[in-house]
Protein backbone atom coordinates (compact mmCIF):
# COMPACT_ATOMS: atom_id res chain seq x y z
CA UNK A 1 0.00 0.00 0.00
CA UNK A 2 0.91 3.67 -0.55
CA UNK A 3 3.59 4.78 2.27
CA UNK A 4 1.08 7.54 3.95
CA UNK A 5 -1.01 5.17 4.61
CA UNK A 6 0.70 2.77 6.13
CA UNK A 7 0.19 3.11 10.07
CA UNK A 8 3.44 4.72 12.14
CA UNK A 9 3.25 7.28 9.42
CA UNK A 10 1.28 9.77 11.15
CA UNK A 11 0.99 11.80 7.76
CA UNK A 12 -1.72 11.22 5.55
CA UNK A 13 -4.37 9.80 7.69
CA UNK A 14 -5.95 11.86 10.05
CA UNK A 15 -7.69 9.04 12.32
CA UNK A 16 -4.39 7.05 12.66
CA UNK A 17 -2.65 10.40 13.08
CA UNK A 18 -4.76 11.10 16.26
CA UNK A 19 -4.46 7.50 17.18
CA UNK A 20 -1.78 6.13 19.88
CA UNK A 21 1.13 4.54 17.38
CA UNK A 22 3.44 2.35 18.84
CA UNK A 23 6.37 0.36 16.68
CA UNK A 24 8.37 -2.57 17.19
CA UNK A 25 11.19 -4.01 15.27
CA UNK A 26 12.75 -7.75 15.91
CA UNK A 27 15.87 -9.43 15.19
CA UNK A 28 15.68 -12.84 14.64
CA UNK A 29 19.69 -13.87 15.77
CA UNK A 30 20.80 -17.89 14.77
CA UNK A 31 22.45 -19.19 11.44
CA UNK A 32 20.21 -22.25 11.84
CA UNK A 33 16.97 -19.89 10.38
CA UNK A 34 19.22 -18.37 7.70
CA UNK A 35 20.78 -22.16 6.53
CA UNK A 36 17.07 -23.37 6.73
CA UNK A 37 17.58 -25.81 8.88
CA UNK A 38 15.42 -24.64 11.35
CA UNK A 39 12.27 -22.80 10.40
CA UNK A 40 11.49 -20.15 12.26
CA UNK A 41 7.96 -19.91 13.94
CA UNK A 42 9.18 -17.10 16.45
CA UNK A 43 8.50 -14.22 14.03
CA UNK A 44 4.90 -15.03 13.28
CA UNK A 45 4.06 -15.54 17.05
CA UNK A 46 5.40 -12.47 18.39
CA UNK A 47 3.87 -10.28 15.08
CA UNK A 48 0.27 -12.07 16.42
CA UNK A 49 1.01 -11.21 20.23
CA UNK A 50 1.93 -7.38 19.02
CA UNK A 51 -0.98 -6.91 16.85
CA UNK A 52 -3.41 -8.01 19.45
CA UNK A 53 -2.43 -5.17 21.81
CA UNK A 54 -1.66 -2.62 18.78
CA UNK A 55 1.58 -2.23 18.16
CA UNK A 56 2.60 -2.06 14.72
CA UNK A 57 5.42 -5.11 14.06
CA UNK A 58 7.32 -2.13 11.33
CA UNK A 59 10.27 -4.59 10.18
CA UNK A 60 12.18 -7.83 11.50
CA UNK A 61 15.61 -8.56 10.80
CA UNK A 62 17.44 -12.18 10.37
CA UNK A 63 21.05 -11.95 11.35
CA UNK A 64 23.14 -14.36 11.70
CA UNK A 65 25.39 -15.72 14.80
CA UNK A 66 27.74 -12.68 14.68
CA UNK A 67 28.44 -9.98 16.64
CA UNK A 68 28.87 -7.06 14.15
CA UNK A 69 25.58 -8.70 12.28
CA UNK A 70 23.76 -8.40 16.21
CA UNK A 71 25.07 -5.08 17.02
CA UNK A 72 24.04 -3.42 13.51
CA UNK A 73 20.63 -4.70 13.30
CA UNK A 74 19.87 -3.89 16.86
CA UNK A 75 21.17 -0.64 16.86
CA UNK A 76 19.16 0.07 13.99
CA UNK A 77 15.82 -0.75 15.17
CA UNK A 78 15.83 0.27 19.00
CA UNK A 79 16.94 3.72 17.59
CA UNK A 80 13.37 3.94 15.10
CA UNK A 81 11.16 2.08 16.86
CA UNK A 82 9.52 2.08 20.50
CA UNK A 83 10.52 -1.22 21.51
CA UNK A 84 13.09 -4.36 19.96
CA UNK A 85 12.26 -8.02 20.44
CA UNK A 86 15.01 -10.42 20.44
CA UNK A 87 15.18 -14.10 19.75
CA UNK A 88 17.46 -16.35 19.81
CA UNK A 89 21.54 -16.91 20.94
CA UNK A 90 21.20 -16.76 24.94
CA UNK A 91 22.30 -20.53 25.86
CA UNK A 92 25.17 -21.62 27.51
CA UNK A 93 27.27 -22.49 24.05
CA UNK A 94 30.08 -20.94 22.46
CA UNK A 95 28.20 -20.05 19.76
CA UNK A 96 25.36 -17.92 21.93
CA UNK A 97 26.56 -14.27 21.90
CA UNK A 98 23.67 -12.44 22.05
CA UNK A 99 24.14 -10.93 25.37
CA UNK A 100 27.52 -9.74 24.86
CA UNK A 101 26.50 -7.89 21.60
CA UNK A 102 23.54 -6.43 23.20
CA UNK A 103 26.20 -5.27 25.69
CA UNK A 104 28.39 -3.49 22.61
CA UNK A 105 25.83 -2.43 20.67
CA UNK A 106 24.44 -0.28 24.06
CA UNK A 107 28.24 0.74 25.10
CA UNK A 108 28.01 -0.59 28.80
CA UNK A 109 29.41 -3.83 30.40
CA UNK A 110 28.04 -6.67 31.00
CA UNK A 111 29.07 -9.72 33.62
CA UNK A 112 27.65 -12.62 35.95
CA UNK A 113 24.34 -10.98 37.61
CA UNK A 114 23.28 -12.28 41.01
CA UNK A 115 20.04 -12.24 40.42
CA UNK A 116 20.19 -14.10 37.61
CA UNK A 117 22.60 -16.98 39.23
CA UNK A 118 20.08 -16.87 42.00
CA UNK A 119 17.43 -18.08 39.44
CA UNK A 120 19.75 -20.59 37.95
CA UNK A 121 20.56 -21.98 41.38
CA UNK A 122 16.99 -22.00 42.30
CA UNK A 123 16.34 -23.60 38.99
CA UNK A 124 18.70 -26.13 38.67
CA UNK A 125 18.88 -27.10 42.59
CA UNK A 126 19.02 -31.12 43.52
CA UNK A 127 18.97 -31.81 39.74
CA UNK A 128 22.15 -30.96 37.42
CA UNK A 129 25.29 -28.79 38.51
CA UNK A 130 25.51 -25.20 37.60
CA UNK A 131 28.67 -25.46 35.87
CA UNK A 132 30.40 -22.81 34.09
CA UNK A 133 28.64 -23.49 30.73
CA UNK A 134 25.41 -22.81 32.52
CA UNK A 135 27.10 -19.97 34.88
CA UNK A 136 27.10 -18.29 30.83
CA UNK A 137 23.23 -17.98 31.29
CA UNK A 138 23.52 -15.84 34.19
CA UNK A 139 25.78 -12.83 31.99
CA UNK A 140 23.32 -9.62 32.00
CA UNK A 141 25.23 -6.37 30.68
CA UNK A 142 24.76 -3.63 32.86
CA UNK A 143 21.57 -1.83 34.07
CA UNK A 144 19.33 -4.40 32.35
CA UNK A 145 15.88 -5.80 34.07
CA UNK A 146 15.26 -9.47 34.04
CA UNK A 147 12.65 -11.54 32.54
CA UNK A 148 11.93 -14.19 33.89
CA UNK A 149 10.85 -17.81 32.33
CA UNK A 150 8.89 -20.37 33.50
CA UNK A 151 9.89 -23.24 31.26
CA UNK A 152 13.70 -23.07 31.54
CA UNK A 153 14.53 -21.36 34.13
CA UNK A 154 17.72 -18.94 32.42
CA UNK A 155 16.30 -14.96 32.05
CA UNK A 156 15.92 -12.88 28.95
CA UNK A 157 16.26 -9.14 29.51
CA UNK A 158 15.26 -5.89 28.94
CA UNK A 159 17.43 -3.20 28.88
CA UNK A 160 16.71 0.23 27.32
CA UNK A 161 14.12 -0.65 24.82
CA UNK A 162 15.10 -3.72 23.82
CA UNK A 163 13.66 -7.08 24.65
CA UNK A 164 15.62 -10.40 24.39
CA UNK A 165 14.80 -13.33 24.47
CA UNK A 166 15.48 -17.11 24.15
CA UNK A 167 15.14 -18.77 20.56
CA UNK A 168 13.37 -21.73 21.51
CA UNK A 169 9.86 -21.21 20.79
CA UNK A 170 7.91 -22.56 24.04
CA UNK A 171 10.74 -20.50 25.86
CA UNK A 172 10.23 -17.48 23.92
CA UNK A 173 6.72 -17.59 24.30
CA UNK A 174 6.92 -17.88 28.02
CA UNK A 175 8.77 -14.53 27.90
CA UNK A 176 6.36 -12.99 25.76
CA UNK A 177 4.20 -13.43 28.87
CA UNK A 178 6.49 -11.97 30.84
CA UNK A 179 6.83 -9.25 28.81
CA UNK A 180 3.31 -7.85 27.25
CA UNK A 181 1.97 -6.54 30.41
CA UNK A 182 4.76 -4.21 30.87
CA UNK A 183 4.37 -2.69 27.20
CA UNK A 184 2.96 0.69 26.43
CA UNK A 185 0.57 -0.22 24.17
CA UNK A 186 -1.23 1.35 21.23
CA UNK A 187 -4.66 2.03 19.80
CA UNK A 188 -5.16 -1.50 17.96
CA UNK A 189 -5.28 -1.27 14.32
CA UNK A 190 -8.45 -3.31 13.77
CA UNK A 191 -9.21 -5.66 10.53
CA UNK A 192 -11.88 -7.20 8.52
CA UNK A 193 -11.31 -9.79 5.60
CA UNK A 194 -13.43 -10.54 2.96
CA UNK A 195 -13.25 -13.21 0.28
CA UNK A 196 -13.05 -12.72 -3.07
CA UNK A 197 -13.33 -15.67 -5.01
CA UNK A 198 -11.55 -14.49 -8.40
CA UNK A 199 -7.78 -13.09 -8.88
CA UNK A 200 -6.73 -9.86 -7.86
CA UNK A 201 -6.82 -8.63 -11.46
CA UNK A 202 -10.18 -8.44 -12.00
CA UNK A 203 -10.93 -6.14 -8.68
CA UNK A 204 -7.49 -4.26 -8.44
CA UNK A 205 -8.43 -0.87 -10.22
CA UNK A 206 -12.04 -0.54 -8.13
CA UNK A 207 -10.76 -2.21 -4.76
CA UNK A 208 -7.84 0.95 -5.30
CA UNK A 209 -9.96 3.62 -6.24
CA UNK A 210 -11.95 2.52 -2.14
CA UNK A 211 -8.43 2.81 -0.90
CA UNK A 212 -7.85 6.09 -2.29
CA UNK A 213 -11.06 7.59 -1.21
CA UNK A 214 -10.56 6.00 2.10
CA UNK A 215 -6.45 7.46 3.60
CA UNK A 216 -7.62 6.37 7.20
CA UNK A 217 -7.49 2.95 6.35
CA UNK A 218 -4.99 0.44 5.07
CA UNK A 219 -6.51 -2.52 2.45
CA UNK A 220 -4.79 -5.11 1.71
CA UNK A 221 -5.30 -7.41 -0.92
CA UNK A 222 -3.96 -10.95 -0.40
CA UNK A 223 -3.74 -13.44 -3.60
CA UNK A 224 -3.85 -17.17 -2.78
CA UNK A 225 -3.42 -20.40 -5.48
CA UNK A 226 -5.79 -22.96 -3.50
CA UNK A 227 -5.69 -26.19 -5.95
CA UNK A 228 -4.52 -24.33 -9.13
CA UNK A 229 -7.31 -21.56 -8.37
CA UNK A 230 -6.41 -18.43 -7.89
CA UNK A 231 -8.65 -16.41 -5.37
CA UNK A 232 -7.97 -13.23 -3.53
CA UNK A 233 -7.94 -12.11 0.76
CA UNK A 234 -9.41 -8.68 0.80
CA UNK A 235 -8.15 -7.09 4.23
CA UNK A 236 -9.86 -3.75 5.77
CA UNK A 237 -7.65 -2.53 8.31
CA UNK A 238 -8.63 0.50 10.41
CA UNK A 239 -7.76 2.19 13.93
CA UNK A 240 -11.48 3.29 14.11
CA UNK A 241 -14.22 0.76 14.58
CA UNK A 242 -16.90 2.85 12.45
CA UNK A 243 -14.91 3.67 9.16
CA UNK A 244 -13.81 -0.43 9.26
CA UNK A 245 -17.05 -1.27 9.54
CA UNK A 246 -18.45 1.10 6.79
CA UNK A 247 -15.38 0.59 4.14
CA UNK A 248 -15.42 -3.53 4.99
CA UNK A 249 -18.55 -3.32 3.89
CA UNK A 250 -17.97 -0.99 0.73
CA UNK A 251 -15.56 -3.82 -0.53
CA UNK A 252 -17.97 -6.64 0.74
CA UNK A 253 -20.34 -5.00 -1.98
CA UNK A 254 -18.03 -4.68 -4.73
CA UNK A 255 -16.87 -8.41 -4.28
CA UNK A 256 -20.49 -9.30 -4.80
CA UNK A 257 -21.50 -7.68 -7.54
CA UNK A 258 -18.05 -8.70 -9.64
CA UNK A 259 -18.94 -12.24 -8.28
CA UNK A 260 -22.91 -11.86 -9.74
CA UNK A 261 -21.68 -10.36 -13.19
CA UNK A 262 -19.33 -13.34 -13.51
CA UNK B 1 29.45 -18.93 16.93
CA UNK B 2 32.33 -16.13 16.61
CA UNK B 3 32.90 -14.18 13.86
CA UNK B 4 35.58 -15.73 12.48
CA UNK B 5 34.18 -18.93 12.43
CA UNK B 6 31.49 -17.68 10.45
CA UNK B 7 31.08 -18.25 6.77
CA UNK B 8 31.64 -15.10 4.50
CA UNK B 9 34.49 -13.91 6.67
CA UNK B 10 37.87 -15.20 5.09
CA UNK B 11 40.21 -14.58 7.85
CA UNK B 12 40.72 -17.03 10.86
CA UNK B 13 39.51 -20.27 8.99
CA UNK B 14 41.98 -21.45 5.70
CA UNK B 15 39.96 -24.18 4.66
CA UNK B 16 36.96 -21.78 3.54
CA UNK B 17 39.34 -18.98 2.55
CA UNK B 18 40.52 -21.18 0.24
CA UNK B 19 36.69 -22.02 -1.22
CA UNK B 20 34.28 -20.06 -3.56
CA UNK B 21 32.20 -17.24 -0.64
CA UNK B 22 29.10 -16.69 -2.31
CA UNK B 23 26.80 -14.18 -0.48
CA UNK B 24 23.41 -13.62 -0.45
CA UNK B 25 21.00 -11.44 1.51
CA UNK B 26 16.74 -11.63 0.56
CA UNK B 27 14.19 -9.01 1.33
CA UNK B 28 10.65 -10.06 2.33
CA UNK B 29 7.99 -7.23 1.82
CA UNK B 30 4.79 -7.54 3.06
CA UNK B 31 2.73 -5.94 6.24
CA UNK B 32 0.14 -9.52 5.94
CA UNK B 33 3.47 -11.02 7.33
CA UNK B 34 4.39 -8.06 9.94
CA UNK B 35 0.97 -8.18 11.16
CA UNK B 36 0.98 -11.60 11.84
CA UNK B 37 -1.89 -12.42 9.59
CA UNK B 38 0.38 -14.71 7.02
CA UNK B 39 2.74 -17.19 8.23
CA UNK B 40 6.18 -16.22 6.07
CA UNK B 41 7.05 -19.72 4.42
CA UNK B 42 9.16 -18.39 1.85
CA UNK B 43 12.64 -17.53 4.03
CA UNK B 44 12.50 -21.18 4.84
CA UNK B 45 12.51 -22.48 1.33
CA UNK B 46 15.12 -19.87 -0.51
CA UNK B 47 17.39 -20.43 2.23
CA UNK B 48 16.86 -24.17 1.59
CA UNK B 49 17.96 -23.36 -2.06
CA UNK B 50 20.56 -21.76 -1.46
CA UNK B 51 22.52 -23.86 0.96
CA UNK B 52 21.64 -26.84 -1.16
CA UNK B 53 23.96 -25.04 -3.84
CA UNK B 54 26.34 -23.25 -1.69
CA UNK B 55 25.13 -19.88 -1.47
CA UNK B 56 25.54 -18.41 2.41
CA UNK B 57 21.74 -16.53 3.25
CA UNK B 58 23.31 -14.00 5.72
CA UNK B 59 20.45 -11.43 6.40
CA UNK B 60 16.88 -11.10 5.63
CA UNK B 61 14.89 -8.31 6.03
CA UNK B 62 11.06 -8.22 6.69
CA UNK B 63 9.60 -4.79 5.48
CA UNK B 64 6.21 -3.53 5.09
CA UNK B 65 4.85 -2.16 1.98
CA UNK B 66 6.62 0.81 2.21
CA UNK B 67 8.64 2.76 -0.77
CA UNK B 68 11.14 4.18 1.91
CA UNK B 69 11.40 0.71 3.67
CA UNK B 70 12.01 -1.27 0.46
CA UNK B 71 14.46 0.93 -0.93
CA UNK B 72 16.65 0.91 1.86
CA UNK B 73 16.65 -2.85 2.45
CA UNK B 74 17.08 -3.53 -0.86
CA UNK B 75 20.14 -1.12 -1.20
CA UNK B 76 21.56 -1.92 2.48
CA UNK B 77 21.74 -5.75 1.19
CA UNK B 78 22.44 -5.65 -2.59
CA UNK B 79 25.37 -3.49 -2.03
CA UNK B 80 26.56 -6.08 0.66
CA UNK B 81 25.81 -9.52 -0.66
CA UNK B 82 26.61 -11.61 -4.03
CA UNK B 83 22.74 -11.71 -4.09
CA UNK B 84 19.54 -10.40 -3.27
CA UNK B 85 15.67 -12.24 -3.47
CA UNK B 86 12.77 -10.19 -2.77
CA UNK B 87 9.38 -11.84 -2.11
CA UNK B 88 6.52 -10.43 -2.70
CA UNK B 89 4.38 -6.68 -3.32
CA UNK B 90 4.64 -7.14 -7.38
CA UNK B 91 0.65 -8.15 -8.00
CA UNK B 92 -1.58 -6.03 -9.61
CA UNK B 93 -3.15 -4.14 -6.81
CA UNK B 94 -2.53 -0.81 -5.45
CA UNK B 95 -0.26 -1.93 -2.67
CA UNK B 96 1.93 -3.96 -4.74
CA UNK B 97 5.11 -1.23 -5.20
CA UNK B 98 7.64 -3.32 -4.95
CA UNK B 99 8.33 -2.93 -8.76
CA UNK B 100 8.30 0.87 -8.16
CA UNK B 101 10.60 0.53 -5.29
CA UNK B 102 12.98 -1.40 -7.13
CA UNK B 103 13.53 1.07 -9.78
CA UNK B 104 13.76 3.66 -7.43
CA UNK B 105 16.81 1.88 -5.48
CA UNK B 106 18.56 1.67 -8.58
CA UNK B 107 17.78 5.08 -10.03
CA UNK B 108 16.35 3.97 -13.22
CA UNK B 109 13.14 4.48 -15.14
CA UNK B 110 9.87 1.61 -15.18
CA UNK B 111 7.23 1.32 -17.86
CA UNK B 112 5.23 -1.37 -19.20
CA UNK B 113 8.17 -4.03 -20.48
CA UNK B 114 6.88 -5.38 -23.91
CA UNK B 115 8.48 -9.25 -23.44
CA UNK B 116 6.36 -8.66 -20.26
CA UNK B 117 2.87 -7.29 -21.69
CA UNK B 118 3.73 -10.50 -24.40
CA UNK B 119 3.49 -12.86 -21.58
CA UNK B 120 0.42 -12.02 -20.00
CA UNK B 121 -1.50 -11.23 -23.17
CA UNK B 122 -0.21 -15.29 -24.31
CA UNK B 123 -1.13 -16.24 -20.37
CA UNK B 124 -4.59 -14.60 -20.25
CA UNK B 125 -5.75 -15.29 -24.12
CA UNK B 126 -9.00 -16.39 -23.93
CA UNK B 127 -10.00 -16.91 -20.53
CA UNK B 128 -9.49 -13.33 -18.90
CA UNK B 129 -8.84 -9.54 -19.94
CA UNK B 130 -5.93 -8.06 -20.09
CA UNK B 131 -6.56 -4.67 -17.51
CA UNK B 132 -5.51 -1.89 -16.60
CA UNK B 133 -4.71 -3.45 -13.31
CA UNK B 134 -2.97 -6.83 -14.58
CA UNK B 135 -1.35 -4.51 -17.28
CA UNK B 136 0.47 -3.00 -13.73
CA UNK B 137 2.23 -6.33 -13.78
CA UNK B 138 4.27 -5.73 -16.96
CA UNK B 139 6.21 -3.07 -14.87
CA UNK B 140 9.70 -3.76 -15.29
CA UNK B 141 12.29 -1.49 -14.61
CA UNK B 142 14.59 -0.14 -17.14
CA UNK B 143 17.22 -2.62 -17.71
CA UNK B 144 16.30 -5.79 -15.69
CA UNK B 145 15.79 -9.45 -17.05
CA UNK B 146 12.86 -10.61 -16.84
CA UNK B 147 12.13 -14.16 -14.32
CA UNK B 148 9.80 -16.29 -15.96
CA UNK B 149 7.09 -18.00 -13.55
CA UNK B 150 5.05 -21.58 -15.04
CA UNK B 151 2.20 -20.85 -12.54
CA UNK B 152 0.63 -17.33 -12.36
CA UNK B 153 2.33 -16.35 -16.10
CA UNK B 154 3.59 -12.61 -14.63
CA UNK B 155 7.16 -12.52 -14.99
CA UNK B 156 9.38 -11.38 -12.11
CA UNK B 157 12.49 -9.44 -12.48
CA UNK B 158 16.44 -9.40 -12.38
CA UNK B 159 17.94 -6.65 -11.82
CA UNK B 160 21.61 -5.80 -10.99
CA UNK B 161 22.51 -8.49 -8.48
CA UNK B 162 18.55 -8.58 -6.99
CA UNK B 163 16.40 -11.14 -7.58
CA UNK B 164 12.46 -9.81 -7.95
CA UNK B 165 9.98 -12.94 -7.16
CA UNK B 166 6.02 -12.94 -5.91
CA UNK B 167 4.66 -13.88 -2.62
CA UNK B 168 2.19 -16.31 -3.28
CA UNK B 169 4.81 -19.61 -2.27
CA UNK B 170 3.73 -21.70 -5.28
CA UNK B 171 4.82 -18.73 -7.47
CA UNK B 172 8.04 -18.09 -5.58
CA UNK B 173 8.90 -21.29 -6.09
CA UNK B 174 8.47 -21.58 -9.51
CA UNK B 175 10.81 -18.31 -10.03
CA UNK B 176 13.16 -19.87 -7.86
CA UNK B 177 13.46 -22.67 -10.15
CA UNK B 178 14.23 -20.32 -13.33
CA UNK B 179 16.74 -18.35 -11.34
CA UNK B 180 19.10 -21.10 -9.70
CA UNK B 181 20.65 -22.47 -12.84
CA UNK B 182 21.91 -18.98 -12.89
CA UNK B 183 23.26 -18.14 -10.11
CA UNK B 184 27.20 -18.75 -9.19
CA UNK B 185 27.05 -21.03 -6.38
CA UNK B 186 29.68 -21.39 -4.06
CA UNK B 187 31.99 -24.44 -2.40
CA UNK B 188 28.84 -26.04 -0.31
CA UNK B 189 28.74 -25.80 3.31
CA UNK B 190 27.97 -29.55 4.28
CA UNK B 191 27.08 -30.07 7.35
CA UNK B 192 26.31 -33.35 9.85
CA UNK B 193 23.98 -33.71 13.02
CA UNK B 194 24.49 -35.55 16.36
CA UNK B 195 21.92 -35.26 18.64
CA UNK B 196 22.48 -34.94 22.31
CA UNK B 197 20.24 -36.54 24.44
CA UNK B 198 20.56 -33.82 27.12
CA UNK B 199 20.42 -29.96 27.37
CA UNK B 200 23.15 -27.97 26.09
CA UNK B 201 24.57 -27.10 29.88
CA UNK B 202 26.17 -30.13 29.97
CA UNK B 203 28.36 -30.61 26.91
CA UNK B 204 29.14 -26.82 26.06
CA UNK B 205 31.87 -26.52 27.72
CA UNK B 206 33.88 -29.44 25.98
CA UNK B 207 32.35 -28.43 22.80
CA UNK B 208 33.48 -25.17 23.16
CA UNK B 209 36.74 -26.31 23.30
CA UNK B 210 35.90 -28.56 19.88
CA UNK B 211 35.03 -25.60 18.37
CA UNK B 212 38.38 -23.45 19.52
CA UNK B 213 40.30 -26.35 18.15
CA UNK B 214 38.93 -26.52 15.03
CA UNK B 215 38.09 -23.03 13.67
CA UNK B 216 37.30 -24.19 9.88
CA UNK B 217 34.24 -25.79 11.06
CA UNK B 218 31.29 -24.14 12.73
CA UNK B 219 29.67 -26.02 15.48
CA UNK B 220 26.37 -24.49 16.16
CA UNK B 221 24.32 -26.01 19.19
CA UNK B 222 20.68 -26.19 19.14
CA UNK B 223 18.54 -26.95 21.94
CA UNK B 224 14.58 -28.20 22.16
CA UNK B 225 12.56 -29.05 24.27
CA UNK B 226 10.68 -32.31 23.30
CA UNK B 227 7.87 -33.14 25.79
CA UNK B 228 9.18 -31.17 28.33
CA UNK B 229 12.57 -32.95 27.89
CA UNK B 230 14.99 -30.92 27.02
CA UNK B 231 17.73 -32.59 23.82
CA UNK B 232 20.21 -30.81 22.19
CA UNK B 233 20.96 -30.79 18.07
CA UNK B 234 24.57 -30.38 17.35
CA UNK B 235 25.65 -29.23 13.66
CA UNK B 236 29.03 -29.67 12.37
CA UNK B 237 29.52 -27.25 9.16
CA UNK B 238 32.69 -27.11 7.43
CA UNK B 239 32.99 -27.04 3.36
CA UNK B 240 36.17 -29.89 3.56
CA UNK B 241 34.34 -32.97 3.77
CA UNK B 242 37.26 -34.83 5.73
CA UNK B 243 37.60 -32.28 8.38
CA UNK B 244 33.73 -32.46 8.80
CA UNK B 245 33.78 -35.88 9.27
CA UNK B 246 37.00 -35.92 11.49
CA UNK B 247 35.65 -33.04 13.88
CA UNK B 248 31.90 -34.46 13.53
CA UNK B 249 33.48 -38.09 14.84
CA UNK B 250 35.21 -35.95 17.84
CA UNK B 251 31.72 -34.33 18.95
CA UNK B 252 29.96 -38.41 18.32
CA UNK B 253 32.61 -39.67 20.63
CA UNK B 254 31.68 -36.44 23.65
CA UNK B 255 28.09 -37.01 23.30
CA UNK B 256 28.61 -40.77 23.46
CA UNK B 257 31.12 -40.50 26.78
CA UNK B 258 28.44 -37.83 28.48
CA UNK B 259 25.58 -40.17 27.67
CA UNK B 260 27.23 -43.28 29.32
CA UNK B 261 28.57 -41.29 31.95
CA UNK B 262 25.14 -40.32 33.04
Amino acid sequence: MPSDASPGHGSGHSSAAAAAIVTAGMVVIGDEILSGRTKDRNVGFVADCLTAVGIDLKEVRIVSDDEDAIVEAVNALRARFTYVFTSGGIGPTHDDITADSIAKAFGVGIDHDPRAIEILKTHYAGRVELNEARLRMARIPFGADLILNKVSGAPGFRIGNVHVMAGVPSVLQAMMDEILPTLQTGTRLLSESVDAPFGEGRIATPLGAIQKANPDTIIGSYPYNLDGRFGTNIVVRARDPERLALVAAEVAELVEAMRAAS
